[in-house]
């Protein structure tokens, strides 16, 4: 079975792929808007964990109506979730038997209510997983300590592939570079390497 | 890192053994009233699997308390569920790094909610995982049909080990097998007898 998973190159969906590995030939999808080419920071780690990639370019319009949102609001969390709801939509019309992210149980965003992915696959006819859902911050924590080979830092200076990135490009392209701090406050993002010896 | 698992012997708590296997020791384990021995069916189950088996014995107050409680509803969900969470506060207790139960997306009952589940590590000290959380009812069922070797019939007639058998087994004791049919609806059950070749 194909299984198309939305992929940032960081631990959370990394792991994911690691635990549906075992039962699905599984492709690793970075979701872009053709804005910056940090999603091939997504192919390397993808590259690294040894899965297969694909990048997927979503509506620019998506972005720009995400942006909207985050400056209206004054916090990305809302914004964040138009790009996830967007980008499964579009992962789901391509041709796999079953599609996933790495949504965690503590994740504020972005989420998939039950009803959310009921409806997701009854419109597409795959199956949809979310792996990590059922895994805490701390037994994620474990996990990936074990598994993976991890780098840690401030959003600015690691590379990834997750919607943050290229949605500060456009936030700062259309509203300039202050418009990033009163949208994103500062947190840790993490980059996969590859897996553990 | 040792991992305890509530193991009924059928597809869905097998399935989330397969799901965990590369990231734990795991243990499954059967909780039971010492009422029936049909717990030694979940063990056949787990040994087919290729998994170490543990039985754990609750306190039959536990089980008298469950009957009552679908005797007054008329339905065993609620009974169901009074059991589902003495076990895992039972499986909390023991020496375990992480606990994880066969809970599924679409299942009514059992569920533990995201409050329950922060509340049962905070309180033990454990990791608790619901590794099918995440699965809808479609992806379980095609995921087991490739990897499971799995029986299928009326709850009467399938070999099995979750806490339904002993709750009838109470019941009859306790109010005559009449009450069985006024709490359980018939539906069919499944039981692993092991990993396709």
């Amino acid at each position: 079975m194909q299984l198309g998973l939305l992929y940032s190159g960081g631990k959370d969906s990394t792991l994911a792929a690691l635990v549906l590995e075992r039962f699905y030939d599984i492709t690793l999808v970075t979701a872009h808007f053709g804005v910056t080419d940090e999603y091939e920071h997504a192919r390397q780690a993808a590259d690294a964990a040894g899965f297969e990639f694909r990048a997927l370019e979503l509506d620019r319009e998506v972005a720009e109506e995400a942006v909207e949102r985050m400056r209206e609001d004054g916090y990305p969390r809302n914004g964040i979730q138009h790009v996830h709801e967007a980008a499964l939509e579009a992962v789901a019309d391509l041709d796999f038997d079953a599609i996933a992210d790495g949504t965690r149980r503590d994740d504020r965003v972005p989420t998939v209510s039950r009803a959310q992915a009921q409806s997701l696959e009854d419109r597409h006819g795959v199956d949809y997983l979310s792996p990590l859902v059922g895994f805490g911050r701390n037994a994620v924590d474990r996990i990936v300590d074990a598994e993976l080979d991890v780098e840690v830092g401030p959003s600015e200076e690691i590379p990834r592939a997750d919607y943050e990135a290229e949605l500060r490009a456009v936030l700062a392209e259309e509203h300039g570079e202050g418009a990033i701090r009163e949208v994103f406050p500062d947190h840790d993002q993490t980059y996969v390497h590859g897996l553990r010896e």
